[in-house]
This record gives structure tokens, sequence and C-alpha cells, in this order.
């Protein structure tokens, strides 16, 4: 039987894509699914420690990116890592790097925010998916 | 039983990214399937009245803008919110705003073009989409 | 009842978005899933004969291009045609061209690089991805 899960890769590293990585993870945990991330290429890239300060916003909607995050500041939106801790204390969500991009950029794990619970490779990631609800590519 | 659904989030707000959010939604109701739309950000942003004369398109593809263009107005394929339109003729499609999206920008749902139904929260279209066949991110 | 199948609407056609269309391609068939591809738009133009030496690569990490190629080259990491023709040795692996796009760009089956299969239509992919376990929008 499939399992109340959602599942996403994660690919893109732009901090306009990245914020619906954290609401639909909140949201799902919210409506008691689990959550299965797999975090791939920028995506990956974009939860090196730190990195979250200085993400580039989708390039179609670059003059827009100061009024956004004015907006964002403004209305108080947590910042996608905000909303995944959030979402870990009120659920079962796993963070999982994918190991392949770990290899090719010479990461390790400590180099990566806290909110990543470990590496799997892409074979792991997609037998724990295909039992799920829904997986998304984002 | 998983239903005959096919549910998008529409999160992008290019012209040729939301050309298949259209031709996508025809052909599953053509297949018989059910069709649920969850408009965000960007995507959200380019239904607003009007947005669709002038939206961007893919910024690695703009050098072929004007190309594609003539080729639509050529080929004479209707916009997306045309194929939306015959789609929501032809059956089930339902088109609904993102919540907090329209409170950070501050939107009316008189606001948005006549194809969208109404406003719903991220959990609400997580409920409905889980129970379909597929779920797509655009 | 759900088949094991992974099925991707390949609609982007940058470098860095058909990698992993490549590698989950194997990493599917590896876990013993059929993969089911559907290329559309940029997706479709980038599977001409010979496009892939020249594709662009998401405008938000353009800087970074010469340094992604220089470590794909070192690292090894097979292109994703090459990713995509050993997954069709290794497994059940099918990859169309979206026939509405073939007529918009006036593109024939011999114009396609020899990893495409054929050409349907998108109600015929709706009907066969909607019975696998994950479909994905790239």
């Amino acid at each position: 039987m499939a399992q109340e899960r959602l599942s996403m890769v994660v690919f893109s590293g732009t901090l306009d894509k990245l914020m619906p990585v954290g609401i639909l993870a909140s949201g799902a945990v919210a409506m008691g699914l689990e959550v299965n991330i797999f975090l791939t290429f920028w995506g990956l890239l974009a939860f090196r420690k730190g990195a979250a300060q200085s993400l580039p916003i989708s390039k179609e909607y670059e003059a827009m990116a100061e009024q956004m995050k004015q907006i964002m500041a403004e209305k108080k939106v947590p910042s996608f890592l905000d909303n995944l801790r959030t979402a870990k204390e009120l659920g079962n969500v796993k963070v999982y790097a994918c190991g392949m991009t770990m290899d090719l950029f010479g990461l390790k794990l400590e180099d990566l925010e806290d909110v990543v619970d470990g590496v799997v490779g892409v074979g792991e990631f997609i037998t724990t998916a295909k039992e799920g609800k829904m997986t998304l590519f984002i």
C-alpha cells in the first residue's frame, strides 16, 4: 500500500525555489504525512553551512529580488531552513544529501547545515520515494 | 484507492513553463482525469489579470523568445489561459491560488484571471493531491 | 495496481537539468523500475542530433559553468546521453518525443539522437505515466 509520504528531489538552489520546499514540508507534516527530501546538485550546494545567506534568485525575477526580500522581512516569512527545522520538530522529515553530488564537489556531512540527516544514493532515495504518495522534482 | 487525478503545483511564471500547464491539463482531461492546480509564487503572479501579456521567458532562451512567439502565432498555438479555459469546459479542472502567496503580495481573488476558482492553503492542496495518480511541480 | 515505473516529463534543456534525467533513469533501472521519458519543448530540442555539445547551463550558475565542466571531466562523469544509453542497456527505458513539439519546430525522428524511441502525444504519455509509481516534471 502506498505510504503517507511526500518525497522531493531538490535540484534547484535559488532562494525562491527553496521556499516551497520548506512550505510543502511543513504543510505535509501538518496533514500527517512523512517527508523525504533528497538534495542534489545546486540544491545540495545551497545547504552548505552559511550558503543560505547568499543564494541567487531565479534570473527572470532578479529585478524583483529586493522587493521580495523586503516583503519576506515585513511579513516575517521564515527562511527555508527555519521552515524545515520546524517541520522536523513537528513530524517525520528526513533530509538526505545525494552521495554522488557530495563526491563531485568534495563535500562532507559536516560541511552541511544541521537539518541534513545523512548521505544516500539515488537508488536508495528512489526505493523510498516510490512507495509514497507524491514525489516532486524541484 | 488512488483517484484519476493529475495535480500540479505551478510555481514558475515564465511563458514557456506555463505552456505545459495548459497542455498537460488538456491532455489529462482528454484521457478522463480530473485536474487540480495550485498556483503559487511566480506562478500565481502570472495569473493576475492581464499579466499573461507580458510574462518573461526562461532566461536561457531569451534569444529565442521572438522566434518562439512567431512560431506560436503561425501555428495558432492557444495561450496557456485559453488551454485552461478549454480544459475546464471539457472536464473537471480546478485552479486554486495559494493562500500564503495571496497574503504575501496583498492579492484578492478579483485580481486574478477568471480561470482561478478560489484560494486554498497548502495543506488542503496536499490532502487532495496525495490521493491522485500524479503530482507535478512546475 | 500501480506499476514499478518512473516517468519523467523533460521540459528543461539545460545541461545541468539534464544530468539528473540520466542519473534518475540509471538509478531507477538499477532498482528494478521501468522508465518512461517524455521529451518536450526545450527538453526535446536538447535531443536534436549534436545539440548536447552546446547546451546552455542554468543562467543563475553561468559563472560556475567552466568549473562544473572541469569537475565533470576530471571525475569522468558520463554525459546525460551516455547515462541514458547505459540505462537502456540495463533495463526497460523508453524515451519519447512530444508530438506537438515535433510539429511546432518541424522536427522528424531522424533529427533526434538515437536514444529517442519514437513520438507520442501528451495523452498517451499521461495514460502510461498515471499507472506508475512516480512522475516528475524536470
